[in-house]
């Protein structure tokens, strides 16, 4: 596999940029009180990071035909709730992880008490940044948005898929548990990153936004089941956080279930299924095909 | 002092059986996948409290006219922020406490990755409910109560105000620093939960809600006063957690900064200030009177 074959198509590269800098510019200044804060905050979200979850805002966005910069403040708070998740599971209490994107997690370098912190203020943000709207025409469409980012987010989302997720560790799961899990704790947050495009881009029809949700119910679970094999076959170097982790938690993985060979198998089954549920889009949908395509052979 | 004379009036108790109520329908089941999850949730918001910041969206509601069911989403999300707070605020990593109104804190019954999870989904849960409208009549007033709630929240609310205090911690602040803390800590999310009810009340009249503005910030540090004060004349059995634990932790406080007597002196004058905020309500204000009366006098 060549380098280039795990790259994001060109269009998407452009989006990662826009998404970092409207992330630099929506978060709060570290010259601001209180500082330590802050510097929490955007030293959690600004350390790199894929951007997926903006891009499938945008790419959401251009599938409907909307581009503009409405689509900023959804990509921001969805990256923003990913970034605080990632703060909080990365906890001594969690999954004390020290390494993160190739550097230091947010604890090691704050401490716990501002990890924790930044991590709340984080998911606040997230929330604030989704209820200012530029305009006010579109009021009954962000209420839908808060909505949506709310639910992601809590018991019946990201947070109730981390409980999951520690009730596993241990035991066997059974695959329809092990998908459940990853349906909540990573999958919620992808749907609600593919729904806050559409529902920006002033999208109404309950017929799409259907067909998009299962669109992104299997690119999530794509991106596990991708994340789950990297873990078997990569190295600490290329994924930038400590290979073979899951394995040596005795954490549950699509691997350890099904083997890597039916693993790759089922990875194709839900790239051709979130490619047929947006088929009807044609070529508007060429960015969300890219990102499922994108899913299977991502190197990291 | 007599037991009468710290109690809150009875229109005031009769809305803390409300708030109770409607908390426990909010909140997800105990029955329902994550149950763990969900347990800690309903612990760590039904555990008892006083209830203080829904009695302060149904006091502004009614101080505008409005006691409807549309005040208690508000009073649910600010208790539920409240909560989720507390639960933070307990952990080993923040204050270390084991006891939180008489009972054992979430993280002793539930572990500490589970008390993380349960603060970060209750967090979620609170804008989730108030994104639930009833209706969609009030889609601009509902974004105004979402914001204000973001605001409340985070690194320029109530998350900064941990950050302020942590950074206070055995370092000698001014009394203008201390206030600031406090302003942020606590006194954000009174802030706005009197803005939320006078919003959900339907007001849109900027004087009004900038006088509710003045109020709140005043009662808001006149609870804090009186809490200072009461942790160091308090018992432990009676204010339900540890007392004189601020004074043992080094955290800098009112009696610290000014003696008792000064303290005193410092509350009697906020509660003027909350009055004269909120005269030209009239009678309408009776019961954000009486809040304002009783954060002087309470013995818990």
């Amino acid at each position: 596999m060549t380098p280039a074959s795990t790259d994001l198509p060109a269009p998407l590269k452009a989006l990662v940029g826009r998404a970092d800098d409207a992330l630099a510019r929506v978060l709060p200044g570290e010259d601001l009180p209180p500082t330590d804060l802050h510097r929490a905050m955007r030293y959690a979200v600004l350390g790199g990071g894929k951007r997926l979850r903006p891009l499938f805002v945008y790419a959401a966005g251009h599938a409907l035909g909307c581009d503009g910069p409405v689509l900023d403040a959804p990509a921001c708070a969805v990256e923003i709730i990913h970034a605080y998740s990632l703060v909080h599971d990365d906890l001594p209490a969690m999954d004390d992880d020290a390494l993160r994107r190739g550097r230091p997690t947010c604890h090691i370098v704050f401490g716990e008490a501002m990890a924790i912190l930044a991590g709340d203020a984080l998911q606040a943000l997230a929330f604030e940044i989704l209820a200012t709207a530029p305009g006010e025409d579109d009021a009954r469409q962000r209420i839908a948005m808060l909505r949506a980012l709310g639910a992601a987010c809590g018991a019946e989302g990201m947070a109730g898929g981390q409980a999951f997720d520690l009730a596993g560790v241990g035991r066997k799961l059974s695959l329809d548990e092990l998908e459940r899990m990853h349906a909540y704790k990573t999958g919620a947050l992808i749907r609600a990153s593919v729904r806050l495009g559409a529902l920006a881009a002033g999208c109404t029809d309950a017929d799409m936004l259907e067909r998009l949700d299962r669109y992104a119910h299997a690119v999530g679970l794509a991106f596990q089941v991708r994340d789950d094999i990297l873990d078997v076959e990569g190295e600490s170097a290329v994924i930038g956080k400590t290979a073979g982790k899951d394995a040596a938690a005795d954490k549950p993985t699509f691997p350890s279930l099904l083997g890597l060979d039916a693993s790759r198998d089922r990875l194709a089954t839900l790239v051709d299924e979130a490619l047929e549920a947006i088929a009807p889009l044609g070529g508007h949908g060429e960015w969300l095909a890219e990102l499922a395509r994108y899913s299977a052979r991502r190197g990291h």
